[in-house]
């Protein structure tokens, strides 16, 4: 039985759904968004400034440090590290306690690779083909029909980046989950009630 | 429900052993090495050197041509391609044949890539930890301890090269395959259970 299981997703694969319900089948916390929620209860930072700190370094946006001076209460020490990297740090060590604490499905972040020295997480990828893709990020994630092919490619890449400058890792190579599956294909219940059944094993 | 199901693996993995208990369990046929002894029959050239001349491409083996001249009888026309690809598409021909006949299992020669126009295809990774592949290549293949890293990092090479060769994509990318699933965490049982439970969606 696992009882942490990261989730690392193609952007409009259903993922985070996919999460969400295999924690609730599976009586499971769930962490997504929350992650940032509790970085920026801890340290005092806007959450949308969090977000977008961390990410920014695989979307290639040059770090504006006077940002930083505004936040100087905070608990990071400005001397130290970049603060993207700081940030990391700290979403890093919240990650780490939620899973010493509680069963839990924690979405995004690089949870795989953070956690990577425990032995009861289950690691997925989702992924799914191009127009399942587009249809959920047009339908549900509202993205104008015009913009999806291009959100959608700049997120994994910036995905992509995020995951290779944390973990030196390949994103979305099959050898680094334990299970990769196509959400287009199987369907989003298939693909939870997969991951419960491996789960419990 | 998918009448048939590739399975692309790392060397080791256990991946043609769980291929053939989904086929057993799916009640379809199972093709392996059969696909080379099918490949011999047709061309009227030896298995071995069937096997040994598809696979050489990625092994980096120079092709000796004085061998062709020994088989000038075959269905091979030695003014085409060269021998290495007309045996290519010789297997390709016949993994078509065969898909197009039976629900059946096919393991290796990037079945994946030769049946992509066919939507009732379930195309499956699988891969394992070093341990566990290293145990089966010792224990059940044989393979001296002392070779055995060696050989599964030549054979997986091999085999990376391989599929890019003939597809032109990268070996071993979840996105490449409807589920990619490790052998080593969850057993070649669950495994094959997975796939069964997948392929009759």
């Amino acid at each position: 039985m696992k009882k942490i299981i990261t989730i690392s997703r193609e952007y409009g694969s259903g993922g985070r759904f996919i999460g969400r319900l295999a924690a609730e089948r599976l009586g499971f916390a769930f962490y997504d968004r929350d992650l940032i929620e509790l970085a920026a209860k801890e340290s005092g930072l806007a959450a949308d400034f969090i977000k977008d700190t961390d990410e920014s370094l695989s979307a290639g946006a040059p770090f504006n440090f006077s940002i930083w001076d505004m936040f100087s209460h905070s608990v990071f020490s400005p001397d130290a590290m970049p603060l993207q990297d700081q940030i990391h740090v700290l979403l890093g060590n919240i990650i780490n306690d939620i899973a010493s604490q509680e069963a839990c499905v924690i979405v995004g972040r690089s949870a795989d690779y953070i956690l990577r020295d425990r032995d009861d997480c289950l690691n997925v990828f989702i992924h799914a083909d191009r127009e399942h893709k587009l249809r959920r990020v047009t339908e549900d994630f509202g993205v104008p029909e015009r913009n999806a092919e291009k959100v959608m490619e700049k997120t994994d890449k910036a995905r992509a980046s995020y995951y290779r400058h944390y973990s030196g890792q390949i994103w979305g190579l099959a050898r680094n989950y334990h299970l990769s599956i196509d959400s287009g294909l199987f369907g989003v219940e298939a693909c939870a009630d997969t991951i419960v059944r491996l789960a419990r094993l």
